[in-house]
């Protein structure tokens, strides 16, 4: 009887479930359900809540599909594992019982599940950075020297400053992915991908000093003891094994196990077939994300973080970012297109119809350079108040010169993180691409490659990050000898892989030269941009 | 019997003369025709040549239906003026016989008017500059220290390289002003305007010593004594009297004086009302050209040129230019401007609604900043090869703030000369402004008034170039004891002043101070326009 795995992907606005063959037979059935309260907007702009109700409501509409679908009994199910978007965390009780499920607490905004893009932490993040660099400057180093407002301890100090009673009843403070561990299976287990990554646990360190966090604020000195209890387990390990009320509700055998979980970007390594040290992922969607592998720490200025064994054993994984991609493009087509295009692109798709024109164009299109800023810098700069930039401009210039000079823009800013990477002693050996952009817009990838002068292969399986997800299912299992051995059974080579041109890889060097001296201008030197905000 | 003058306006499309009332009258009649050649392109890109005959046709044709119009005889005409833009120069024969109207020469571009924005020259202004520089730099001085491919000595040295058949056979080479004189007078003269402005011709020193044309080109040596003949002729004294023959063509009084005349822009000058030193005029339309009046001779650099006497009497006039204004706003409009802005401005000027949302805005676009350069730049810097640049846009920015960014650029740009002007020595004490967008647009002058910290203002009659020219018209029919005198008589004071608010001028004065800063750097510390333009 064949064996099977369940991946599950919580994203921002929807999971996914996928049912999948171990042995080399891919994805065999998938079903998505839209979260049915979808992103709540909470008392103010900037922020962004979910429901806890809603992560169940997926388990529950999408496992018992999957396995009806696919002709699969229960019986074959050998585990199941899931990634969630990162730091998106929620107050519970010891039971694992949301605090927002308490009856007090339904109106209570702080009580319910606090997204990763919930950005009203930001002054928490800058004074946890200040107090951080003045008196443990070391907490900073995997995280490349900034903290930002999606972690775990500004949402926390968050609730501290703002619902101190929230605070106070809260009995633990959990990642989505580790309530979902605690509420699955009754064991409280935190996953070290979104501890390493998001909450300041260090390989060797551990957790904060207590003293440092009584610094914050005296009342946050036992939070480790007594609101981050729990094992951290790592991804691939079993976190605890399914109770059999849940395994009623997801019609599932009781007792498989549940592998600890990771954060969604970084499932995508794995489902993307990256496991060696030297491999780096571009996951490109409306902003993209770094990561990649190395058998070495290095401190790297400017990265969102990096931690051992958070992925697969014995390699450090490294997460970078570039805050605008997609979203930089979709700004432009909405922005920025005059009428004459939009009626010329008519009933084909925009971005298609640009890149066809695009494409006749060389590097640098027509003296054109772009600072992809339009969403702050992440890295290597982590500055969320350097805005966007376009140079070049001449009466003559048209949309399609400034559409690739955007695209153009992206790539120099992927290369300015590589690069900063290889100059802090983590060396990049392959380029692999996934997530949307990946599939849907060959003239970009072709950019990236002549851009980064290296071959970018292409994930050949879609739903990399459920498929990354699964890896870990099948881990836990015991299906593989290793997590490594998982990936190479589970997924398969790149089928499109896109290779530089030698004399556009030239001639973007000279240009990707000038974007490098003007990023460190605007970002180092001039803070004319910071100024401007001010206004 | 009550007395009139003419004026003509000689424009780079058309040809406009009004028939004006001396004593506080203002325009009676106008009547424009376009020329019947338009611009011809010429054998290569950058071409811009002009028919002869078609500057006849527009005297021919507009002269006398002002007089039918009016139902003015022709004895109350006393004088004829009129101003043209420059250099536009032509090669003729010495009794002012075109060489484009021999018949050896019909099928000759070299023979045919050149056009100010006739742009093939580049190569020679280069080489005109780089010898003075090291051979005669203070030939330099009065121009800013560039030579531009506009001017009379790079064009004439154009035709010697690529034509030297018609640089031999040619006995004149005029300003198209200058032959209009000689054809219709049978008298050489040269307006001083032109002269000083156009070509090198200084107070002092006169045109450029033999020897440096020597240094240029041995064939140059004696281009003064054989080709450039001629008195220089101040543009309000008389320049020669109306010949019989023409006098009825175009239905006028034998005899009657004829102007040196003027170039077109600072004819501005005296139709706005402008006489005073430290008065400064803005001619805002597709580009800016900022002309003042002082008593000094003070070496500003960037400037594109000054002269004594060459307006009106005793008083130095400076020009200085921007290339890009209402060009820039065309810009955005057509390249840059969604269907959506578009569509919902439909049945109102596209500008006019462009302004009514960027008038709720505050000084600084929401954060956006602008280098106006997408012509080049003109003063301070003189350099083509600079280009447009625009930072601080978010996801969030809309069109209208980048449409007032772009207003608020130029405004800049302006005030960036002025300040050069008061650095060098050259106080300026009011602004007026004339030209399409000073009548148009009352938000961009607001803006100006606010970024300049002075009240702007804005001349009454529409016509103040033809004004101009029909006020040295008055001037050489000696109907005033001083052409500062005509002009106070035939001109009216600013019927709208827009004032700077206290708030706003604060506000601008920090922008304007990064806009320097951003300047200088991309003019004088990194050459990245330059390098990218050769990618």
């Amino acid at each position: 009887m064949e064996q099977y795995v369940i991946g599950v992907d919580f994203g921002t606005l929807s999971g996914r479930a996928v049912l999948v063959s171990p042995q080399g037979g891919g994805i065999i059935a998938q079903c998505v359900l839209d979260y049915p309260h979808g992103v709540l907007e909470g008392p103010a702009p900037g922020w962004a809540l979910h429901v806890p109700e809603d992560y169940l409501a997926v388990l529950e509409n999408t496992v018992p599909s999957l396995l009806r679908n696919a002709g699969v009994s229960p019986g074959q199910v050998a585990a199941i594992a899931w990634d969630a978007t990162s730091c998106t965390m929620l107050p519970a009780m010891a039971d694992g019982t949301p605090l927002a499920s308490l009856p007090d607490y339904r109106d209570v905004p702080h009580a319910y599940i606090k997204l990763w893009k919930h950005l009203t932490a930001a002054d928490e993040a800058r004074y946890i950075q200040e107090t951080a660099s003045r008196y443990c400057p070391e907490l900073l180093e995997d995280y490349g020297g900034t903290v930002s407002a999606q972690w775990m301890l500004p949402k926390i100090l968050q609730i501290l400053r703002e619902a101190p009673e929230v605070y106070r009843r809260s009995e633990l403070f959990l990642e989505v992915t580790d309530w979902l561990t605690l509420a699955l299976t009754g064991s409280l287990s935190r996953s070290r991908c979104c501890a390493g990554f998001k909450n300041f646990y260090r390989t060797t360190q551990g957790y904060p000093p207590a003293a440092f966090l009584k610094q914050l604020d005296p009342r946050l000195e036992n939070l480790v003891s007594e609101k981050l209890r729990g094992p951290v387990t790592a991804p691939w390990e079993t976190a605890g094994r399914l109770s059999p009320r849940w395994a009623r509700r997801l019609g599932l055998r009781p007792r498989i196990p549940v592998a600890a979980g990771i954060i969604d970007a970084h499932a995508g390594l794995l489902g993307s077939g990256v496991t060696e040290a030297g491999q780096v992922l571009l996951a490109m969607g409306t902003s993209t994300c770094q990561m990649l592998f190395s058998r070495e720490r290095r401190v790297i200025p400017g990265i969102f973080g990096m931690a051992r064994d958070s992925v697969l054993p014995g390699l450090y994984a490294y997460e970078a970012g570039q805050a605008c991609v997609g979203d930089l493009l979709d700004w432009f087509v909405r922005t920025a297109l005059p009428a004459h295009v939009t009626e010329a692109a008519k009933g084909t798709d925009i971005h298609a119809f640009l890149c066809r024109e695009a494409a006749e164009l060389s590097p640098g299109s027509g003296g054109l350079l772009a600072l992809d800023w339009w969403n702050g810098q992440r890295s290597p700069y982590g500055d969320d108040r350097l805005s966007g930039l376009m140079l070049g401009m001449t009466i003559h210039t048209t949309p399609a010169q400034q559409y690739r000079a955007l695209m153009e823009s992206t790539a120099y800013g992927t290369r300015l993180i590589l690069d900063a990477f290889q100059a802090g002693g983590v060396p990049i050996r392959e380029v692999f691409a996934c997530g949307g952009i990946s599939r849907k817009n060959p003239l970009m990838l072709q950019i990236y490659a002549d851009v980064l002068n290296r071959p970018i292969h292409i994930a050949r399986q879609e739903q990399t990050t459920a498929l990354g997800a699964a890896v870990l299912a099948a881990s836990a299992a015991g299906l593989f000898p290793s997590p490594a051995e998982a990936v190479r059974a589970m997924t398969q080579p790149a089928e499109t892989v896109y290779r530089p041109d030698a004399a556009r890889a030239a001639a973007y060097d000279s240009i990707y030269r000038e974007y490098r001296t003007l990023a460190e201008y605007f970002a180092r030197e001039n803070p004319v941009m910071h100024r401007l905000r001010g206004q």
